[in-house]
């Protein structure tokens, strides 16, 4: 079942819908823990697409991906980089992404992205997708411009526009059977399957697990696949996981 | 005005008040728009203290203090180093601060922190407090033993317990002219005037807002001192605004 949040275009309403072939059919409640269908449609073309979710936490893994499968280490890194994005840079698919002042470029970077739906805490690997709603793709857009030179990442991953969510979560979902792409003005650039992450997502999902508790609305950013590169005003970039849909979105120079 | 979080003993309703001298006064509604207040006073002995709000985000800095005026840099680096703590690592005064299982020792760091108020995007210096709803005291926990090689500090600054706060947020305060203090044990480790930071609280919330959007909830904390150490198993630690109140927190292994 696929996830969507939008907007009524006749008077800005928000809602929470699931995709349907006719449009996307009207739910209320809470995703999460109690909800239920409505019997109203919204036709595809009378709403405007929203992130599918405010986030909790958008917690993304660094260099994540191998070009092939024997480039997989046998020994994992004791501890993953993992980083987080605050919430404010999250936006729709369709919505731009804004490159700032002071830079001419940046990164795009397709990821699966895990939404946790149950409160998690010390779980077993074999147990995370009993904690995970569903999926989406997400856009870790990146400013290496704004790196420190200590290694910190934070600015740069922190700016207003810079996590596309979207465009749907979808429930059903085996997180190692799939494609993640992306389409740079039309281009493929991106294109891995999701068995060449060196951390599953499995693995640093029960590893997170052990650092910190997991509630629901948390976002799990996967990595990116080799093949992310710098993006300019102008430019279009899709992020694809066929099994979710396309995340769209302009750049736009701010 | 000093605003607090509570749990009543008796049934454990979780409340919002404002500290009297007979007790914690209650309120109603949210802090940061419209509020109200109650005639019913609960006393403190009938109260346990919680974080005095659940932050939006938890946005760090780094290395902020030299020791003496004269050490203060000329010129700032250009890029501060910030980073996020997850709000699951949020606790109140009086809770238990966790040493994750395989390490022994734990740093305390005793920190001013500036809780926003009214939405802030691109603001100058010199307005910067106006922004700011209030004023808490924070321990930035850090487990170096978790720090990434390549200069990472996310997991080493996540676990669970590792951001305390409160014991109360107070709206009255002139954030360049306090000190900050820490005591481990009893034993005074911490003791320096916010005019010591190399960042000014202002100077540092002014950068934010031009790479994020600050929301009310979000809770800045403006770096620690000298003077920072480890903490066991079985020690407490006490951080300490005079204005604001002490924070104070056993420590235990996990």
């Amino acid at each position: 079942m696929k996830f969507a949040r939008f907007k009524k275009q006749t008077n800005g309403t928000i809602l929470q819908g699931i995709v349907t072939d006719n449009g996307l059919q009207q739910i209320e409640g809470d995703i999460f823990s109690d909800w239920m269908h409505t019997e109203i449609i919204h036709r595809f073309e009378q709403v405007e697409l929203l992130e599918p979710l405010t986030p909790r936490h958008v917690i993304g893994i660094g260099a994540n991906y191998v070009g092939k499968t024997d480039e997989l280490p046998i020994e994992l890194p004791a501890i993953p980089v993992f980083f987080y994005k605050p919430i404010s840079s999250v936006i729709g698919s369709g919505k731009p992404i804004v490159i700032p002042g002071e830079a001419e470029e940046v990164k795009f970077e397709s990821e699966l992205a895990a939404v946790i739906g149950k409160r998690a805490r010390n779980i077993p690997e074999k147990d995370v997708t009993d904690y995970i709603f569903g999926y989406t793709v997400a856009n870790d857009v990146t400013a290496p411009q704004f790196f420190h030179e200590a290694g910190h990442w934070t600015i740069g991953k922190s700016f207003d526009t810079f996590t596309p969510l979207g465009p749907y979560i979808e429930t059903k979902l085996d997180p190692d059977k799939i494609r993640v792409e992306a389409y740079l003005n039309g281009d493929k650039k991106q294109d891995s399957e999701t068995s060449l992450m060196i951390f599953s997502l499995r693995r640093m999902i029960a590893y997170l697990s052990t650092v910190m508790t997991l509630e629901p609305g948390d976002v799990i950013l996967t990595g990116s696949p080799l093949g992310a590169e710098m993006m300019k005003d102008g430019d279009e970039i899709v992020c694809k996981i066929a099994e979710i849909g396309e995340l769209r979105n302009p750049v736009e120079q701010g």
